[in-house]
């Protein structure tokens, strides 16, 4: 299992325990999302989410099974527990996978999903000292955009992507980035790999990242080279066009559990393999298109914990 | 210029003759879009569009331009007389490009785009008969997933990619398809060309259709033969997970003005380029992975007008 950011450590940490009692890549991969999007700290996922410009938590979240290709995604719903068993739950539909705003909340409603005021009384102090910056400075109001993105590989070679989060701080309403998207967000192939992104959406939508880099391992290229062949040749077609590209960082594993990440920012992200305990690791773009990865250090690590 | 579904001729026809004039892809793709919107009798898209389950006429649009990749897009909007406007004023903001639901009807508000019952006396007599006829049968209440979706190419070498829809009729409140989707719905690049889908989202989502015939183009297959391989390898890729595949039609351009279709079902598509005239074509699958494309008899057209 390979999952973005630091965040996802406790996480990933039961998930791969469960694991190795064969629970199915679903499975894990739904009990390490639901752990992030339920601890209060993290502010750009679930329980303790940063609202959006009018103060309301609005959450984003996907699920793609790699066996059958089965998609189920919400957008901009509210104040429910864990959009991705919502997410999980909508993948098993014939019709209507992918439900946004009022509809995703209406859903969740009908089909027994836990209500909860997302708003943490920290996230709403956040916000309401953010609508006091505002009115003094013109900085752009929008920053944060950690989501969480899981693979999943299990005993059965089965595989498994998802996403979630609460998206943009002080985004309009209704603002959907990558994370709900199919190859924007996640894609995943139990017979060649997945992949999953976090960064700018608005960026990231525009390359497909997490369906290319799965391609890539498909035509044989090792997790690292498929990442580091799409994020950085992408990263420099947008500079190109645009003139700057945003956050982009890219996460993926194949059917050997053989991992690979690239990023055009520091990024911590968390791994545990058959043979290896969960880690956090920090990867930064390395010369040429290449990255480097580190493992945390014990003092990013105290830095992180504070 | 080559848009998807008969009813894009008229809008085809007045766009490509603005072309002529030399007015932008983006211009003319949205002058495309709208005359279709507009129009009453055509259920999937705009004004006339059939009703979700709840009787209201919710509207997914998306638009791409492909000099930078800026990308706008609305879903589960309701009751804007031109999606398509609004995805485009979306696609030149820096944040907050995708908004769905009760934020993407307060946008268009806000910014001043004309509000429409789009329901009409025909969708609503249409949407009481399924209820009726819901209560009765077993039958699946889900058919009609004709999204207008066109790709654009103009004197400059621009091009432009788009797509509206009401979505599947009787779909559940905030069910979002692969149309406004980056990658599966459109995906252009002047430097390449751009595609377009419609037919059933839930699948066409799994697949990435469009970003995938638009990389092919760029590897340097003809648009016909881009389209021929991804599509038609998707479907048997699909039909061998799931044991079925839904309706896909895809169409492409490249910045020749080149251009080729693929569909899994009887296909109508729109066609206007520099030397040729709008005309009416027909597409289905022949052996192999390719595809029988006719102009439209005059039979066929009579049943259309019909």
């Amino acid at each position: 299992m390979i999952a973005t950011w630091a965040m996802a450590y406790d996480g990933v940490k039961k998930a791969s325990g469960e694991l190795k009692n064969n629970i199915s890549a679903a499975d894990a991969l739904e009990i390490a999302i639901k752990e992030v999007e339920n601890h209060p700290f993290y502010k750009s996922v679930g329980y303790g989410g940063l609202p959006n410009e009018q103060g309301i938590v609005e959450l984003d979240a996907a699920f793609m099974d790699g066996d059958n290709f089965n998609i189920g995604a919400v957008a901009g719903m509210q104040d429910v527990k864990n959009p991705i068993s919502v997410a999980r739950k909508l993948s098993e539909q014939q019709f209507n996978r992918f439900l946004v705003g009022d509809g995703a909340t209406a859903y969740a409603q009908k089909n027994g999903f836990e209500r909860v005021n997302m708003l943490t009384e920290s996230a709403k102090s956040s916000w309401e000292k953010r609508i006091e910056e505002m009115k003094k400075s013109e900085l752009s109001p929008y920053d944060g955009h950690d989501t969480v993105g899981v693979v999943c590989l299990d005993a059965k070679n089965s595989m498994a992507a998802g996403t979630s989060t609460s998206g943009l701080f002080m985004k309009m309403q209704g603002r959907v980035g990558d994370s709900p998207l199919s190859g924007s967000g996640f894609y995943v192939d139990s017979e060649i790999g997945g992949a999953s992104a976090t960064g700018l959406g608005e960026d990231l939508m525009k390359g497909c990242l997490s369906y290319e880099i799965v391609r890539l391992m498909g035509e044989g290229l090792t997790p690292q080279q498929a990442a580091d062949k799409a994020v950085y040749e992408f990263h420099d077609k947008l500079t190109k066009r645009k003139g700057k590209a945003g956050a982009m960082s890219l996460i993926c594993m194949n059917t050997k559990g053989e991992w690979g990440v690239a990023t055009n920012v520091e990024f911590p992200f968390v791994v545990a393999t058959e043979t290896e305990e969960p880690k956090i690791y920090v990867a930064r773009k390395g010369d040429g298109h290449s990255t480097i990865i580190e493992e945390a250090s014990q003092e990013w690590l105290d830095n992180h914990e504070e």
